[in-house]
């Protein structure tokens, strides 16, 4: 049903805000709600984004391995170890600047990696040669984590914008360095599903403490969560930053 | 800071929405963030608080031992262990109505106790007895076990409200069967700091990886966020609720 | 390889210790290391086995809900939530006298179940009508757990024996009151693997953070790892235990 | 009560066995079980240790940041992030040879540090210019971690011997590629407390899910683990490893 939603309404809202880059979260992307495909990724390129950012389950469809090294497009955390397939940030031109976008994961309560932090100087002093815009897709559990990250890079990067939790976070704003700053981004797909499974499928689990396959919620209406950052003409800071929301109880109102 | 911050717009809050009971999570209410002291929680309820709800830090500040037992209006989570002090609800006169109000605490990646679902069987099951009106303040750490919860109780509970994360979130919504529903309610203190912490404080133990004593912020102004949850006169479903947000970037304007 | 050692050295084991019971814990019993099967369920029993007891991969291998509740030799965790199948403990004739077997399953870092100190308080009250002759595997992740659960019921139960590390300890001791203690009693199956599987496998998900598919470790040679409780004709308290290993480095020797 | 068993044993250990190096991990040294001090730490060496090895606890006592950099003799984990405090590892010179002695945390349950596998990898490419004579103390909470990374520096390191858990395991043994490994080297302290702390406590811990205080057990007896691991005199492998307990059921016999 995400990949709905996106077909649907990506143009429109594309319209609407006239984005320079769309980003994307694809990790999700799969009929089971995990992983993408090469057909689903190269969909959402379709659609309207330009970029296609990861987390955690970015290697539970296989099938990833099969195309993530041919592709600039497709960004996994950064702080995943040494020698992991793909890559961790990639720089997309709008007309004459450069804009780098970069994925990273947090820590607390998901897997071992490498530092984000230490991650994310090493890469900032290096990207930040080559531009002053840049965007890092924080893929973490916590609020602490998030918001600590934030802070850390407030003034380096244009935009941190948290995704995993798959629920919205009304706090978008803009550090006092300039970096625009939302906790999560939400979730696009099914309305009435938690984190987009069937909710009876994740009571149960709850329930009986046992193995519960999951089913994607496919009743009720879609959503979609994002968010448009205005960024500075003159420097890399943020003028703006703002959530919006499509759903049945917010549905996309032509202007 | 978040004493001040409910001292000054608390009375401002309850004469823009008249609200027939408040209610307020005090468990990081001290000076140090961590638990709550019977002076900090008499100040709550001159500022207008009728109930004060907890959560993990319920414990943290041992004087709430001294007089958790005293009052009607502290509610601890229910599912902590038999024998636990204090009590896991309360039930407020309004008018010619009862409104219960129910605290309970998620486990995933919490303390380990009782099932929270099954909990809130036997605490409905008693309580739809008296009033078809029930609040529940919900503290957890996950977006999966907050929604999942949420659907649990659809149509049985009048209102879920999430606490813990201290991020609000901009899902505020009526299930399908007529239960309010935000998955979390957001954060009163500081609104410069991480979770009411002192920024740097909090990076320096991601950055360290060892003890680091927190601070409570106190630069840069506060916050106050929250919701009202309207009730229907005939039945105990939600007809609507709305979230909301003091802070320098949201001033609270008057009409 | 499991269930090779079981079949080699299970009777070898009964000639030389003659227990009056032999337990055996069946959770990881399938080739693929996780859950049970009928068939494998009944090769235990025929090689000796009079109780099975489970744990966290109680539900890996669906079979089981097939004849769990035909049998009253399996034992899974019994603080397993209610309307669990199966069943948390047996009572088994032995002469004249019962031996009740439970099976209790730690929280720490495992599945959110109900809590197995108040569950064992439970079912010893019950259970200490019938019979002084208590065994309770205690499959649980920390140290601190299970010599905590052993120290809180010495006295009541015969014999507390840890499983889940697949690592056995060397710490078999009586306890103060009576109860007899192993923080593990081990595994077995491949001496070669870590915790039975293949370790390039597990090296290569430390490493990679990736999914990886384990498999079960076919080279080198078994082992067999275990306990012999010896219990007082008079009273449901312990008088030795002893563990044993049988493994390539520790061979079995003939008497 | 771990120092006074290190005071009466440590030197008649050293008589019977005749090591050229002792090592002890004092993380847990000072009187409530958390962190070392620089008299503790003084008392160790006195009493015949010769490098001192840590873990998680590392910092609990902030008077470490006092000596630890004085000192070559105190190890902490060496995958902390860089800039830590302290060293990682050391080497001693024993007779005409050196050992090096390394201290590595697992990240399994505990604090999110630099992966310690391709940390040792780092190690030991340059301590093996040094020396073939390589000690790893590896301090972690899963039996799985600890197996897997003995499997990674097997043939590399002379030994592998865990720390952490409290309780000795029984699986001391020569890894194929030469590598001597004990899972966990147990605990010195208290003999009835539950990893020395007072049972009474962490039993309440357990049931009230509240914080207790712990205290350190000063009834009963004490225990001193160990093990004694035997190089070969022609290259850095293991000839024999051998576990070894004094506790009141196992009482050290003058030979
Ligand atoms: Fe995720
Ligand atoms: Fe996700
Ligand atoms: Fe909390
Ligand atoms: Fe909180
Ligand atoms: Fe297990
Ligand atoms: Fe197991
Ligand atoms: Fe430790
Ligand atoms: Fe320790």
């Amino acid at each position: 049903m995400g990949q709905e939603m996106i077909h649907e309404y990506l143009p429109r809202l594309k319209q609407r805000y006239k984005p320079q880059v769309t980003i994307v979260n694809g990790e999700n992307a799969t009929l089971v709600g995990k992983g993408i495909t090469k057909k689903i990724y190269k969909g959402l390129l379709q659609d309207g984004a330009d970029v296609v950012t990861m987390g955690n389950h970015t290697w539970d469809n296989q099938e990833i391995l099969d195309f993530i090294d041919q592709t600039h497009k497709l960004v996994r955390p950064a702080n995943f170890p040494e020698g992991t397939p793909g890559r961790g940030f990639t720089v997309v031109n709008v007309n004459q600047q450069k804009l780098a976008v970069i994925n990273l994961q947090g820590r607390v309560f998901l897997n071992d990696l490498d530092d984000p932090f230490r991650k994310a100087d090493a890469l900032l002093t290096e990207l930040l040669k080559q531009t002053d815009y840049i965007f890092i897709d924080f893929h973490a559990e916590t609020t602490s984590e998030k918001m600590a990250f934030a802070r850390y890079v407030d003034g380096r990067a244009s935009a941190v914008v948290g995704t995993h939790t798959h629920v919205q976070t009304s706090d978008a704003r803009i550090l006092p360095q300039g970096t625009a700053y939302l906790t999560d981004a939400g979730m696009t797909g099914p309305y009435d599903g938690v984190l987009g499974t069937k909710y009876e499928k994740v009571i149960q689990r709850f329930l009986t403490q046992r193995p519960v396959r999951f089913e994607v919620e496919t009743d009720g209406g879609g959503q979609l969560d994002g968010c448009v950052v205005d960024l500075s003409d003159k420097s890399g800071r943020a003028r703006q930053i703002k959530s919006f929301q499509i759903n049945p109880d917010h549905p996309f109102m032509n202007d």
